[in-house]
């Protein structure tokens, strides 16, 4: 093949999907026709992964029927039960992930099967499950008992209980499921292409995740909120005035060339529309925890990468100051990030599986060629 | 996104590569520049895999520390060790390496690293390891235990002893080990593209190739060799002369429109030379093995197939009689794939790695737009 390659397949159109849309001009994302706008506060997040899984919002009927689905899909598994001590004492949060949503397999009644109704109900079960995942890591690792779960909190709610072990205020858990909301679906992102792949194998739902965490683990990806906010700390550290500090030593990386993590993205041209609600969310739990450096700091970083590079900020970047304000240790906002995406990246196995074409393109040979073999003797 | 999509990737150059190349017209493929057809019987599986994985073929002493570096990369590792009974007795074969592997990551003392020389170090214990794993998988879920490796065998004449717990005969090792030869890497086929938008995100080598392993899981992908063997025992079974059979069932399913697996290539337009090579060594292992039925069946499967719809044999299709013939048990045909595949997948990480771009395609949307949220009290 001599054909010159789209290098990381930018601007190619790889795949039809009615689950969600950018336009990145305007800046406007929508799930399933409706812009995140109005979405954002506006729905929960298990609203929002119905639509995004079944197709269309759910009544009140369907969205109990979906609880109940959510609630009797909360359990870890046996077979993830019994490795959890030993994963979370040996791997890093995401990689713990991977290896427990792959024993996870094992428990799942229709682990096998892609059929319509069976890849329904694994997702239900595969997006129940993942914020349990995670708590339940935390806990082991922590030496602590998981706490028990409360069947009248939503799953936003319930995840910063059983993350924390005490209930979050009613404000809190509001943001953090508008967060959920924001960060379910996005078109054809890096670990929901991965996910499609594996899946137009007619490979399972649970490889396509098992894919799809481990590509989001990569900091050009999921893996960017939390090298945000390790950031933040680094320049903290360093001493002096935290917020003079960030403006210098920003400007100074990127005049030497260096990437800022949590700016810029492919498709936007303009700013992403979920860093605007996380900016005043991010805004509002800084006033609230009394110490709003980390907000400060992140509201000049923002100022100096526009003025020198006119970049915006993304997802991430906010992210990780509202994560940080609702007590999330800082490696997990990746696994918190796989909490929420979840929701699309099931969905878009759904999609793939109900009108399949393997994904297989070609490549351009950039090696040697018509080299003869010398066998070993007279190398 | 309004641009019609390249359904499937196919004819799109997604990456550049001097790993392999294939000329579908000719129906020739090569591994950095050296056609396969002077590979196969040629070289062994370890100086393919340091061909493909560190640049060039190896000299003697090269290849005598590679081999070093094998015998040491051996081990499942003990986290992976202490999950192995449950996995064995509750996951299948392709779910149970996933798992293994993504476990294993915690042994590996390079997990976390994408610098150029961990990344090599990563390759060569992943290659060695993939055979362990299936072999200890299949005595674990026998209740056997894992035969003794013998350190003067290679990858292929090992996993055979530690396999069946019998040294095989010098004749069925060297096939073995051309069968490794020959599907050690295939251009950007679909668990390849997956480990690559996997890597591009900077994740980590066993990242991508778990989510390789997902995906090469899928009978439109690896699966294809162990559907073949079923469809041939399916048709045996069903009682009267077997190769009689085989040319009025598949003439039938042809006639209906059925799809026959091990046939056609997306990119071969002609014989997939892998096709020849097995095809000669399913004819001997045939006659040497005494019932050569599974043989004709399939001489007379492709004649049928080639008459009615002019389609080739591929990879997948003369594997299936091949490994059959070595004893091998038909669900671990694709386990048996990825442990050459691992060869590849690991030269690709690493190649994506030294030149990396994020791998984030655009999307057509098809769904609504303009959609207004009505709150779930008003629906």
């Amino acid at each position: 093949m001599a054909e010159a390659p789209a290098r990381g397949l930018a601007d190619v159109v790889a795949a039809s999907t009615a689950l969600s849309d950018i336009d990145g001009r305007a800046g406007r994302l929508s799930y399933r026709g409706y812009d995140i706008n109005e979405l954002a506060g506006h729905s929960s997040f298990e609203e929002i992964a119905f639509l995004l899984q079944r197709g269309a919002a759910p009544d009140r009927q369907q969205l109990d029927d979906y609880r109940g689905e959510l609630a009797n899909g909360r359990g870890v598994g046996s077979l993830a039960s019994s490795a959890m001590d030993g994963v979370a004492q040996r791997q890093h949060p995401m990689e713990a992930l991977r290896s427990l949503v792959s024993l996870g397999s094992a428990d799942d009644p229709d682990a096998g099967s892609n059929q319509p109704a069976a890849n329904l109900r694994k997702a239900a079960r595969l997006t129940a499950q993942q914020p349990v995942l995670v708590a339940a890591y935390h806990a082991a690792r922590s030496g602590q008992k998981l706490p028990e779960a409360d069947p009248d909190l939503g799953i936003a709610a319930n995840f910063l209980l059983q993350l924390s072990g005490t209930k979050p205020t009613e404000r809190a858990a509001e943001i953090f499921d508008i967060c959920l909301v924001l960060h379910a679906d996005h078109t054809m992102n890096a670990s929901t292409f991965a996910a499609r792949v594996c899946a137009a194998t007619l490979a399972d739902m649970h490889s396509a995740v098992v894919a799809a965490l481990g590509t989001l683990s990569g900091p050009l990806h999921g893996g960017a909120n939390e090298q945000v906010m390790r950031g933040l700390e680094a320049i903290r550290d360093s001493g002096g005035d935290p917020v003079e500090a960030v403006g210098s030593q920003v400007a100074q990386r990127l005049a030497s060339g260096e990437k800022i993590m949590g700016f810029g993205h492919r498709v936007y041209k303009t700013e992403d529309p979920r860093a605007t609600h996380l900016r005043r969310m991010s805004a509002e739990l800084a006033a609230e925890h009394g110490d709003d450096t980390y907000y400060r700091m992140s509201r000049r970083m923002e100022e100096v990468v526009l003025t020198e590079k006119g970049l915006y900020p993304n997802v991430d970047f906010f992210a990780a100051t509202v994560y940080y304000y609702l007590g999330i240790p800082t490696d997990l906002f990746t696994p918190v990030f796989s909490v929420s995406r979840m929701a699309g990246w099931t969905a878009h196995v759904i999609e793939q599986h109900a009108d399949n074409r393997l994904i297989r393109p070609d490549s351009e040979y950039i090696g040697e060629s018509g080299l003869t073999w010398v066998p070993l003797e007279a190398r």
